[in-house]
């Protein structure tokens, strides 16, 4: 199944940043079957509050593509979008949101509240819980192994 | 007064977006009296949906300061934040923003929602109005210069 595929990828690139010591969180972009962005969580190693998997993933589609509007892509991302990298998604007019494991303390897909149903000027459709165990244990065995 | 000596700063990057092509926003983050990262909007000529002023000046304070939290730092912005800006704001940990012009159509500090009373972990003091005139005008005779 081409969702399970692009996210396994997603999980890939977050066991990447488990591997440097950052929350394990990561992110594809995919146009007509491409991948045309990418990003893994790197907050601690990048010095910066913007380092989330996805937003370095849409800075990347938007290079590749050639400007900000992500139409006819697609956003895997192992970790329900907390608001920052909600907003971007709104920004960038991506039409469509996979996503992994929830997020009970930031995410913006339901969880703590739902930004794609609020009374802004886009909004993608969303699917949740693809590899949504894996995501979630992925996530788990890195805080434990913090304590 | 200091805060409105920062906000023409902010307002002045917002002219140089301006003389680009871009809407005018323009953004500064201070420490202890020092500007430690500006930025102004370039979504068009940066190719990027991340490109809103917050954003880079977010980015560039981390940088300057040497990491993801920037305790003890102030933002001014000449436009109330949209959810992506608001959510960096948050992960970013900034303790106080000041903005110009509210921005009916994606504020997120009351206008279309308020992010900052949600149940994020982070919770920042916020100062409307600062020079806000001067900050609306300056958004409408761009939009004015369009038509």
């Amino acid at each position: 199944m081409d969702h399970e595929c692009y996210m396994r990828q997603a999980l890939e690139l977050a066991r990447q940043a488990m591997a440097e010591g950052e929350v394990p969180v990561g992110c594809v972009i995919v146009r007509d079957g491409v991948v045309v962005g990418q990003g893994r969580n790197r907050r601690e190693t990048g010095y910066t509050a913007l380092g989330h998997a996805e937003i370095e993933a849409i800075h990347q589609a938007c290079q590749t593509l050639g400007g900000w509007r992500l139409a006819g892509c697609s956003l895997y991302v192992t970790l329900e979008p907390c608001p920052m990298c909600a907003g971007a998604i709104i920004n960038a007019r991506i039409p469509a949101l996979y996503y992994g494991a929830k997020d009970d303390k930031a995410g913006c897909c339901g969880s703590v509240l739902n930004l794609f149903e609020e009374r802004f000027n886009h909004h993608p459709r969303i699917y949740s819980g693809i590899l949504g165990q894996e995501c979630a244990q992925l996530l788990q065995n890195f805080f434990l192994n913090l304590r």
